[in-house]
């Protein structure tokens, strides 16, 4: 097992990352069994897939253990169902010492940390993520998060898990294309902070069918686990992490959810991110390539024409922006970045020409 | 200004106790304003007594600032109303670096500081308590929560506030039963933590009009400060703050809301437990005799016949029972408590006599 360690003082926790780690989860977990109530928190076809294998063999192993099931898609991060789960899990008289864990992506991550943080003022929890993005970004660091009427994330905490488990294995039931879009995270994390990584990324997707995902993973954990450790509270470090996802986030919301995933907008707003960060003469032209080319390795949807003036528009309402300042995350090299109130608006909407 | 710290690392905040200090809480937040927007949270007869000055002076001083109501009584503390103030504190344009002041007593201080901890994944706040219950005992430790169907406070955060202001000279405005509500709670701190402490209240008590509550407060304060230092997420010791709360909490719910204060119940229900603690042959009768004499002083409500069984059920079902063990808090000598697995169905049956 490849072992990364998140250090936050008495808040630390170590992320697993092993193929078939799924079968050995009684064995990792059985020294946190102090005889307590667990609860899966899933969906239903994910209990199906992985859940339902999980509870026999903890089972097996003596733990008390029971699940709760979330809607598929972003309607389970509602007040609602935040609600309904708090309360289902008291009738299957859960106390302070029941231990969650969350098997899902990040929306399910989302969900069962905020209930987590807040079920009689907070309870460990465990995150095992099924899918890529999950487990190479929303599993690690401790971000839950809700949404209300009002917008995207705006009810939750930061409340770390006491361990991730990563089976790359999952991945193999995933549709091809929601892997794809998990790598756009991927080269994010060589683009930021390791131009080795980078490199090798772009070597290793020279042929997706041989890709080494368990070494890619445990090396985006461990960058992530770095990030977070110096900054766990979204200073400007932590910032960082937001690389392509100003204007990702935008191509979200201007062609729909649903229309795009979220790797595959991240990827498209690192290349903006990439031509913005050439244009303020801090990214070499010749670097602008690798990152340019690495990301056109992925294959991506077709995208309509962009109109500049409507993505602004999302641009401007970010929770990033603060004061009206956008604080917007460029590259000072390849392997380095940092954040710049230097983009204006006309140079996002020149660098949208790369797109199409 | 006295000022006690709490120290909890990056955490740490400190409590100020002062005659008059709401007078000077501009100058007191002025080195915390940044140009952010503030909010008061409170409800809209205190607005009306303290709130609407306080904002006249902090816009004297350069604050953005805004106000958002809670409904009077528990059922403010509800996922409604907590979801309604994050709504309009959005509406208010509020963001990640704005402060809220929680002013009120217990429940502003439960909803505002679960609010503070979830919008926007926590933004900063203060406890400004007006009542002494809250002065002294729910404005610090960081404990929020709401209600839910299930039970009270089964839903919150331990979130620490950056600061709490305490100007004793709002209980000029309280009715008198509603301070000497919250002796009960001053009497505990010297109960569990102080015999000299236990003696000046004694003392105090004989006159109660010239009870020196500036003393008494910033004294219980620096307890309670003590005790949530060492131990922030209630274990063991955290625990100890319960004394009296049990059989207190159960009376509160044998003889329904509203028929008896907080405070009240919790010193009768410190009569029972100095009982319990003397029969287990913990206390000696001597410290009995005075603590029994001290909450004597306190002018009590007459309170109809206990049916201990139907009390009893009460505190099966409390939090504080884990795996069916009930964790009771006993006195081993005046000034310094502990827990108990020993204290039996009839031990406390039999100390409700002391009631009556």
């Amino acid at each position: 097992v490849r072992s990364v360690q998140v250090n936050l003082g008495d808040r630390s926790y170590p992320i697993h990352v092993k193929s078939g780690l799924m079968k050995q989860a009684a064995s990792i977990l059985s020294d946190q069994n102090r005889g307590q109530k667990w609860i899966i928190v899933s969906q239903y076809n994910l209990m199906e897939f992985f859940g339902f294998d999980l509870i026999a063999q903890l089972k097996d192993a003596d733990f008390d253990i029971d699940f709760v099931t979330l809607p598929v898609g972003e309607v389970a991060k509602s007040m609602n169902e935040f609600s309904r789960v708090i309360s289902q899990m008291i009738e299957l008289n859960c106390d302070r010492q029941t231990t969650i864990l969350a098997l899902g992506g990040g929306v399910v991550g989302d969900v069962a940390g905020f209930v987590a943080s807040s079920i009689m003022r907070g309870i460990e929890y465990y995150q095992i993520p099924t899918t890529l993005l999950a487990m190479v970004d929303s599993s690690i660091g401790g971000k839950t998060g809700i949404n209300i009427a009002e917008g995207k994330n705006l009810v939750g905490s930061i409340y770390q898990p006491k361990g991730v488990l990563i089976d790359p294995d999952i991945l193999e039931s995933l549709p091809k294309k929601e892997i794809i879009s998990g790598l756009g995270e991927v080269i994010k994390y060589g683009a930021i902070w390791d131009r080795n990584f980078l490199n090798e990324i772009s070597s290793w997707l020279e042929n997706i069918d041989s890709f080494p995902f368990e070494e890619a993973i445990a090396k985006s954990c461990e960058i992530k686990a770095e990030v977070v450790s110096r900054d766990e509270r979204e200073g400007d470090l932590r910032r960082i992490l937001n690389f392509g996802h100003t204007i990702g986030h935008a191509l979200e919301s201007h062609l729909g959810y649903g229309k795009i995933r979220h790797g595959e907008a991240v990827a498209l707003g690192m290349k903006c991110a990439g031509f913005i960060s050439q244009k303020l003469e801090l990214l070499q032209t010749e670097d602008l390539l690798l990152l340019s080319d690495t990301i056109d390795r992925l294959p991506m949807p077709e995208i309509p024409h962009i109109n500049g003036n409507h993505l602004m528009s999302f641009i401007k309402t970010d929770k990033k922006t603060e004061k009206g300042i956008l604080n917007f995350v460029v590259l000072e090299e390849l392997g380095k970045a940092t954040t710049s109130t230097l983009v204006t608006e006309e140079l996002i909407q020149e660098s949208l020409k790369v797109l199409n």
